[in-house]
């Protein structure tokens, strides 16, 4: 038997608060996890949900899937119900899957206190789900609800329900680590002691852990270990409460530490694309600590090793980032060196090496205004305007020029807070005066600015402010602190950059940072924007 | 001997991209680790960063902790360098701390290529180091780098590096997972197996895991399951690539699961407020969907079960969330809040208690402000002035009102950037103009309100802005998102008092925290002032 990467975004993962797919989500989400090569997809659940209803039988036409089986979810019948009379039964099999996915309770003490039956009808209501699925011609998945912590309490009870579904004809049963409290010695213990007390190999359990302890992607590994094939995952680890074991962490880590050909050939290396697309559906800005797939999750502050890792990268990383579509990247800090600035410039394309001099001159300037507080490592797009500013041929003229501008807030006595700014600035030649108000003073400030420039830059109009942060970096001083302002512009193509300013003035470090970030945009807007 | 929790937040944490600590900043998580209970703070790498070096300088005289051992950090001597004459070693043992932690190459590939030493010089780099430290009097922790890379690789020569440690007085000697490539069954076979070879206790090894794999903290849960008694973790798990051990989650894994008792009494239930208390210094929304902390951690969505999470929570819930200072939600419209705000009024000396309506009302006010995105948890004043506000007989006339301000930023053509700030207050029935400039907005305002009421106000002069932090509260609005201000002000007496102000103008937010911060230094500046 091969491996089961089951993949449960679509239906467990949408518990997370705040996550609310549509149906056209929900395809979007299927096809990139069939891209990514996972072997089932569980969509949601036909019956309960009417989008999930909806989303299955779009699925029938609009789903071509590659290498994955769609999964429906559902219960086992009700109590005291013949299973041919349970409308959810038959939502299921309306549905049209291959495969069908069903959970039962597993906790004798879920049952009698929560689905308020006895401990034999549970069985009897698993039995007959089981067998009226596979006879219908179904691919039967049992999930046990509360498994672990059912089985410590009364082990012979939830045994009793694995046996019970896999007499009937399912073909795993899953344990699933409902409340998420498991550790993996304890998954190893559980999983040993129970195939030794059923007699049956492991390879006929799946395992679905939480992330409660943070250890739901360990759990998952040590179940592996422990001989089980079908293991039961979210992307980006989405889920209720701390969410589930993360999809990606789990499939890396049994690929690449462990040797196992969990994935299709081909498949490993979207699993950045993958991940950051269906943040994106969902809603949720990508973790940029993510293991494996985060922006910084091969980020390496430069410092005095810089070129111990430039000539020995497999030293520094735990695995080669470009297998899971990651980079290696190098962080510029307050400890920057020139190696580390020229490893950093051609990691932006721009050959400093050919070029001493001017290697030299934004060291010294970065190393000066790092130690006035300017911080590099997460604005690329200011950095990469200063090296340009000190390349031989790239010192084009900046797109606008400021002359001055003005911003007040007033607090009125009805109460009502406004802002408005006023810029004049020079472009191409032309002198511009524009205010407009904003509902701040930076918001203000930007406003003027785009109104100023949109005559001469029509493209403005795509540029988005993204991201707006504020750091106050000597917290001693009181409201005369310095601050950095980081800016994050996004231009509707699917690029985006970042810059930054620094000042004790917070409206003019977010001046310099949006200056930055509209000189970026115009001066480099056909060339590849980072 | 008992576990050793060693916190490396300030020091290895602080490699986490954006995190920038102040001086006072490290003085404020100090404190906070040390309420929590940990046993060891390592604070920073004195000599090798300045502000680490005037951390510990302060700490002499400004850190006076009950739990916790203070512990600079620094690496073995220089290759082919005595000892004694190494300028770092030098300025480890000026930090004057009882217990110092160095770091060594413990991989032979690292020692060869990127150190550009032999084995031997290197060996001989640990022993020196560690029998001079331990000769002036310190307590040594030896930190092997890339540990488990190195074991992999050459176990013989890894292992020396430990015994050599070990013989030369090193209390415990730290396995570091540097690179964060492990897995829980590799840590317990890699550890069983130098226990073997070396013929040492687990007891005398330490663990360090970073976060690659997604399995630091069961990683670090398995050494201890092996006999490891030292494990390094931080405060949320910060640290660079994807971050380290998440302290709170291994201490609670350890507590909880395990039964082991690594924390003092009493502590374990400051894990949430300390846990989002480090999180606003360090200027990192707290991570809703972290294990046992995270505002989402015991987040159940309502639905068919919801009375029988309410019967039977002990049911739904891995542990009881009160345990680590969390609760557990059932719907979003329910978050528990009366019981904490009473228990926290308590803790400010105000009786609630005796109000169930006044009680009903804040709780009310506070959900309203915290759905519009203000905080209390790091503004105790702001939180009392609402409370008093509620409380009969308390409701005092305030200090001062409000008619309108007006603030101006000018950036002039000649390069000068000014700030002046009017305000229109009343104060005692008086009506008072005040204008003032200032080195940014929030500063010209906060002069300017000085100016206005020091006749009546003489004591304002010994007030002080010590701290002013920003954070922008929805990332996805550009500069039109909303801003929480954090002020801390002193009195010169040794008092200080941090409020809070939230809006969607930065400045109008400030304002908020800059009155209330004024207002409540002057009412209670004869209480006992938080």
């Amino acid at each position: 038997m091969t491996f089961q990467v089951f993949d449960t975004t679509l239906r467990d993962g949408a518990q997370r608060e705040g996550i609310s797919y549509s149906v056209v989500d929900k395809l979007a989400v299927a096809r990139l996890l069939d891209e990514f090569g996972v072997g089932f997809i569980e969509g949601g659940w036909p019956g309960a949900m009417p989008k999930d209803t909806e989303f299955f039988r779009r699925a029938r036409t609009e789903l071509d899937l590659k290498h994955a089986v769609l999964v429906a979810f559902g219960a086992t019948r009700k109590a005291g119900v013949a299973v041919a009379d349970d409308p959810q039964v038959r939502a299921l099999l309306d549905a049209e899957t291959q495969a069908v996915c069903l959970v039962a309770k597993s906790d004798i003490r879920h049952v009698e206190r929560a689905l308020r039956t006895t401990g034999a009808e549970n069985l009897a209501m698993v039995r007959d789900s089981v067998a009226h699925f596979v006879a219908e011609g179904r691919r039967v998945f049992l999930d046990c609800e509360h498994f672990f912590d059912g089985y410590r309490f009364d082990p012979s009870y939830t045994s009793s329900v694995v046996s019970a579904a896999l007499e009937a004809g399912a073909e795993v049963v899953v344990m699933c680590d409902t409340n998420g409290g498991m550790l993996p010695s304890r998954v190893t213990a559980a999983i040993g002691e129970l195939v030794e007390r059923l007699g049956v190999g492991p390879e006929r359990l799946g395992i679905h852990c939480q992330n409660d302890t943070s250890c739901a992607v360990a759990n998952t590994v040590a179940a592996v270990e422990a001989g089980v094939k079908h293991f039961q995952c979210t992307a980006n680890g989405y889920g209720e409460r701390p969410g589930n074991a993360d999809l990606f962490a789990v499939v890396a880590n049994l690929q690449l530490k462990l040797g196992l050909p969990v994935l299709p050939d081909g498949c490993l290396e979207q699993m950045v694309r993958v991940s950051h697309a269906i943040a994106e559906i969902a809603n949720i800005a990508p973790d940029t600590h993510q293991a494996y797939v985060g922006a910084a999750a091969f980020a390496h502050k430069a410092g005095l090793h810089a070129s111990a890792i430039k000539v020995d990268p497999v030293l520094y990383n735990h695995v080669d980032p470009s297998i899971v579509g990651n980079d290696m990247r190098i962080l510029v800090t307050e400890m920057a060196g020139r190696a580390s600035i020229e490893l950093k410039s051609r990691e932006l394309g721009l050959d400093l090496a050919g070029h001493p001099e001017a290697l030299s001159r934004v060291t010294k300037r970065v190393k000066e205004l790092e130690a006035g507080g300017w911080s590099f490592e997460a604005a690329d797009a200011s950095f990469e305007l200063l090296v340009r500013s000190e390349l031989p041929g790239e010192n084009a003229a900046r797109p606008f020029g400021l002359e001055s501008y003005r911003v007040q807030v007033e607090h009125r006595e009805d109460g009502a807070v406004v802002s408005e700014a006023t810029v004049k600035v020079r472009v191409r030649g032309e002198r511009v005066i524009a205010t407009a108000e904003g509902n701040g003073p930076v918001n203000a400030l930007d406003e003027a600015l785009r109104v100023a420039l949109k005559r001469h830059y029509p493209e403005l109009a795509h540029f988005e402010l993204a991201d707006y942060k504020v750091r106050i970096l000597e917290g001693s001083h009181g409201t005369g602190a310095i601050t950095r302002v980081l800016v994050e512009t996004v231009d509707g193509g699917g690029r985006d950059w970042t810059t930054v300013g620094v000042h004790e003035n917070v409206v003019e470090a977010s001046w310099h940072a949006l200056v930055d970030a509209l000189t970026y945009g115009l001066s480099y807007s056909a060339a590849s924007v980072r």
